[in-house]
C-alpha cells in the first residue's frame, strides 16, 4: 500500500496514535481497578479524565476531518475508526458507572481477565494504526484483535453462565452480569476498529 | 455557510421541520404522562399516532432521498438525521411500551425530569434544523443538545443508583431500570441527530 | 431498474443468494429447536457451523467489496446489506447461547413463534435478493418483511408482558425476557436488510 501522504495529511495518523495511546491509558487503569477494587474512588476518578480526553481527541478529529478535502484514507473509514475507539473508552468508562451506581465493590477473577483483553486489544490497537501510518503490513494485528473478541466471548459466556448457576441474588446477579457485558461490548468496538484498519489496508492494496 | 439552494431542494428543510414539529409533540406528550401517570391509556394512544406519523415522515424523505440527485447537503448526513429524529421518537414509543408491558401505574419525579430534558431537546433541535435551512449559525443549539445528554446521563445514573439502593422486589427493580434506560438511550439518539447537524455546518463552513 | 451487469459484477448476487440460503438453514434449525427443545446440544451445534460459515460468507463479500472498483450497485449498499445479514445470523446464534449459558430446557410457544417469524423473514429475503439481481420487483418482499417484524414485536411484547404478569421467579425472567429480546432483534436486523434492497431499488428506478 502507497498512501503518498502529503505532509499536512500525516495529522490524521498522529491523532489516531494519540487516540490509541489514551485508550491504552484507559484500558491498564481499568485493568488495575478491577484486579483489586482497592482504589475505586481513584481509579474511577483517572477513568473519567482519560475518557474526557478521549471525547476531546474525537471531536478535534471529526472537527479536522469536516475541514480537510484530502485525507490519507477514506473520509467515512477516518469517521469509523476514530468513533470506535471513542466507543471502546466509553464502555470502559461504562464499567465504571455501573461499579459506583450499582456500588460493586467486590468481583470475580473474569472482570479482570475481560479488562486486559480490552489492554491486550489497546495495544495492538495501537500497533496497526502506527503501521498504517508507516505502509506496512498490519493485518496481523487486525487478527489478533478479533480473535481477543473471540476469547472475551468464551471469558464473558462463562462467567455469565456460573453466575446463574451460582448467585441467588437476583439483584447481585443483574449488577455483574451487566458488567460483564458492558467489558464485552468494550472488546466488541475494538473489533470494530479493527476492521476498519483491516478494510483500509485491503482497499490500499 | 452558503447553500444556494435551489427552490426544490428546500424541501428537505420542510420536511425536517415536520418532522422535528412531530417530535416535539410525542416528546411533549410523554412529558405529560409521565408527570402524574393520570391518563396512561390516552397518552400511551396520543404517542403510538404520533410515532406512526414519525415513521410516515421518515419513509417520506429517505424516498425522496432516493429519488433526488442534488441535495442541500450530504445525502448521508440527510439519512442520518432522519434516521436519528425517527430513533428519538422510537425510543419515546419504547417508553410507553414499557408502561403497558410491565404494567407501571407509578413513576420516580426523575422520569418525568428525563421526558423533559428530551422535550427541551427536541425544542432545540427544532430550531437548529429551521437555522440550517436560513444559513444561521446553529452550533449554539447543538452544543445545548449535547449538555441535556450530559444532563439525562446524571439524571438517569442518580435515579437507577437510588433504584438499587431502595428496592427490594427485583421484578420491580427490572421494570424501572429498563424505563430510565429507554429514556436516556432517546436521549442519545437527539445527540446523534446534534451531531449530524453540526457536520453539516462544519462542511458548509 | 436496468443494472447492466458485466459478468463478474453478477458474483455479489451469487454471493448474497449464498448467505441468504446460510440464513434460511439457520432460521429452520432455529424453529425446529425451539418447537420441542428436545435435541438442544445436536440443534446448537448445528447453528454454531452455520453462523461460522455466514461469518466467512460476510468476511468474502466485503474483501471482494474493496478489491472491486464497479459494483452492481451502491458499494455502502453492499456493506449494510451484507452487515445485516450476518446480523440475525448473530442473533440466532445468541438466542443458542442464552439457551447454553442460562441452561433453558423449556420455553413458551411465544419462542418458537418468533423463530418462526424469522425463517419467513429469511424465505421472503431470499426471493428479494434474487429477484434484485434479476431486474424485477422486489419491493412486495420487503413490503412483507417489515410487516413480519411489526408482527414480531407484538408477539415479544406480549409475551414479556405475560412472562411480567406470570413468573415469580426474577432470576426465571431474565433468562426468558432475554432470549424475546434476542429473538425480536433478529427480526429488526431482517427489516435492516430489507430497507438497504428496497432502497437499491428505489435509487435504481
Amino acid at each position: 500500500m502507497k498512501l503518498r501522504l502529503a505532509p499536512k495529511e500525516t495529522k490524521f495518523f498522529e491523532m489516531f496514535a494519540q487516540m490509541c495511546s489514551n485508550l491504552q491509558d484507559g484500558a491498564r487503569e481499568l485493568q488495575a481497578l478491577l484486579r483489586d477494587m482497592k482504589d475505586i474512588q481513584g481509579g474511577v476518578q483517572r477513568i473519567k479524565e482519560i475518557e474526557h480526553r478521549g471525547d476531546d481527541m474525537t471531536h478535534d478529529i471529526i472537527t479536522r476531518l469536516n475541514q480537510t478535502f484530502i485525507t490519507p484514507f477514506d473520509r467515512e473509514d477516518i469517521h469509523k475508526l476514530a468513533s470506535s475507539i471513542d466507543d471502546v473508552l466509553d464502555y470502559i468508562n461504562a464499567a465504571c458507572d455501573r461499579i459506583l451506581m450499582y456500588r460493586i465493590t467486590k468481583v470475580e477473577p473474569a472482570a479482570g481477565e475481560l479488562a486486559g483483553i480490552i489492554a491486550r486489544q489497546s495495544d495492538a490497537l495501537a500497533i496497526a494504526v502506527k503501521l498504517l501510518g508507516q505502509e506496512k503490513n498490519v493485518i496481523d494485528y487486525c487478527v489478533e484483535i478479533n480473535r481477543l473478541e473471540n476469547e472475551a466471548d468464551v471469558v464473558a459466556r462463562k462467567a455469565i453462565g456460573e453466575l446463574f448457576d451460582r448467585e441467588r441474588d437476583p439483584i447481585a446477579l443483574i449488577k455483574h452480569k451487566e458488567l460483564y457485558e458492558v467489558l464485552e461490548n468494550a472488546t466488541d468496538k475494538a473489533e470494530d476498529a479493527a476492521n476498519v484498519v483491516e478494510s483500509v489496508v485491503v482497499k490500499g492494496a
